[in-house]
């Protein structure tokens, strides 16, 4: 028998602000045997995102806050290691959101087999070929309608979902694709690698300052990620009928001060602006076509991406700080290492 | 001989913050003998709106701003009373966008000839019966997509545009229509006369706290007149997958310093909003369907309006400036007095 425990991180308390570890507890659980049905993974890889900040507080939202003493919910991806379910036998490869733990048992319907393709790692299932990607794809497609020869901006470029905008709005037949990330090494690799063909990093100066040298024909579609003086910047080089596709507002998660809105929104009228927050729930129809598209692109080799990747599931809610506070490029993984858990 | 001279308010300087009677100059010119061609035509009514004061400042936007030494341009309606222009016999109604003269000559094609109606006042088509309709019209319908059953709020409800938007929600099927304006008197009329649910004063404590109250099911449909605090407190009550359609944001047009935008855009995400701003620009196709719909309501006696009328060309700037402080119900319109220039 092997993985007869579950490390499982949990809600402790509700974070003020910027979360601490101790807002978090570690336990280490016995699991029962399997009922019928059920099947026990061993994860291979488990996501640290952003949208999860805002589950730990206790305010309505598009999904229910965890309530403490929860383990925090969230993707991840493993293997069956044991089965009573008889359509996941042992070695499926699943993909979950039973979320930061390493060994997770239950319902064999709460988990999604996903082929393991030879030479396509894991890991991707968790960001540019999944969620992650699927965010950058809807967010051009459905919410930004972008089209041929428009001019892209994207907040927070480097991120999981940042890399992937560049890249899809390339491909997309986007004329010019700009890029705010917070550091020399992020804007070098934005353009380098991510296909972007301007970057600046928003710790140099405003980003009201810096933006509109880099956009001399204005935005047509801003993907935003951070919010606040991003979000500010864009609506000043809009350009009229623009799109703005509101994705994510990190830069208001961990303040526990409201955080004063754009100066400018009289822009929105006077430029004929649409701007639409969106989540995923109301496009996972999107899904096959975007995992078409996405494969495609990646067996061409159009498709680069990073991973930060932190070893061992004790270290997850640091993978969660580091992550909010920039340290990664690209995505954010923890690897869960089952090497002393085997029996 | 009539009308031999053309009384003009022209903009003499650029206003900072709230305009003052400085910043414009009365001029009264000869006028020439018509050329082949045009028309001269007597101003009935003439109309004052809040996007003026945008035309007011040298930057650029959706229409260009006032040169220095320009006649204020804008909606007008008046007679033909001497005629060089087959098309335009003299005794013809027209609307035009010469603005704010009591006489204006120029070629037949800048003027449009409209219907006079036995029983419709003729200042009917700067307000309910045209832009100003036409306005609220293309913000619930092509902008909000109002659904029968939602709930709508209205900011700045008194206005011209905010007393259209009650009653044309309201014969769309609107559920509950809740409007705000910066009197008891005007709240009154709001729930009285206009066909309002409910109403509140946003002079009598912060928007924010006084529209929950209103608002027990939350706010599907935003119709924005105002901005700035309005917004920020409509974002505090929608519902997922709410629209907002941002018209107007008299809040900051004679403000010179920055307002701070809503401290709670994050809402635009987790809630799944849109927010729209626009201008009658690019729905100017929806025209024929607005005008057969809403003489149709007029017809049935469903339409109720207001106007504020000032008497006297050369009280136009008092006029424009009594409505940008709120001191109108309904359309603020400037009635022209031709009794004195009549030969």
């Amino acid at each position: 028998m092997t993985h007869e425990t579950s490390t499982q991180i949990r809600l402790a308390r509700r974070p003020e602000g910027w979360p601490t570890p101790d807002d978090f507890a570690i336990e280490r659980v016995e699991l029962d045997p399997l009922a019928p049905g059920e099947v026990r993974v061993a994860n291979e890889y488990v996501s640290v995102d952003p949208y999860m900040r805002g589950r730990m507080n206790d305010v309505p939202s598009y999904i229910p806050p965890f309530a403490l003493g929860d383990v925090i919910a969230g993707g991840a991806i493993g293997r069956v290691v044991q089965s009573a379910a008889d359509d996941l036998p042992v070695g499926t490869v699943v993909l979950h959101q039973h979320g930061w733990t390493d060994v997770v048992q239950a319902d064999a319907s709460s988990f999604r087999p996903v082929p393991d393709v030879p030479g396509l790692p894991l890991s991707l299932r968790l960001h540019i070929l999944g969620m992650t990607g699927l965010t950058a794809y809807v967010g051009l497609t459905a919410i930004a309608n972008l089209k041929p020869g428009e001019t892209v901006f994207v907040s927070g470029a480097a991120g999981a979902v940042g890399t992937a905008v560049g890249q899809i709005a390339k491909l997309l037949g986007a004329g010019r694709v700009i890029g705010s990330a917070g550091s020399a090494e992020k804007v070098a690799l934005l353009t380098e690698k991510y296909g972007y063909d301007a970057a600046f990093n928003y710790k140099d100066a405003p980003v009201r300052e810096q933006l509109p040298a880099h956009a001399p024909d204005g935005v047509d579609v801003f993907f935003d990620n951070v919010g606040g003086d991003h979000l500010e910047a864009a609506l000043d080089v809009m350009n009229t009928g623009g799109r703005l596709a509101l994705c994510g507002a990190i830069a208001g998660y961990n303040t526990t001060e409201k955080t004063p809105g754009p100066d400018n929104m009289a822009r929105m009228i006077t430029r004929s602006l649409t701007a639409t927050g969106f989540t995923l729930a109301a496009y996972l129809h999107l899904s096959p076509e975007f995992t078409e598209r996405m494969t495609a692109w990646f067996a061409e080799g159009e498709i680069a991406y990073d991973e930060t990747v932190v070893d061992g599931i004790e270290n997850t809610v640091d993978a969660f700080l580091a992550m909010m506070r920039g340290a990664n490029t690209g995505k954010m993984l923890v690897r869960v290492m089952h090497g002393g858990n085997e029996g």
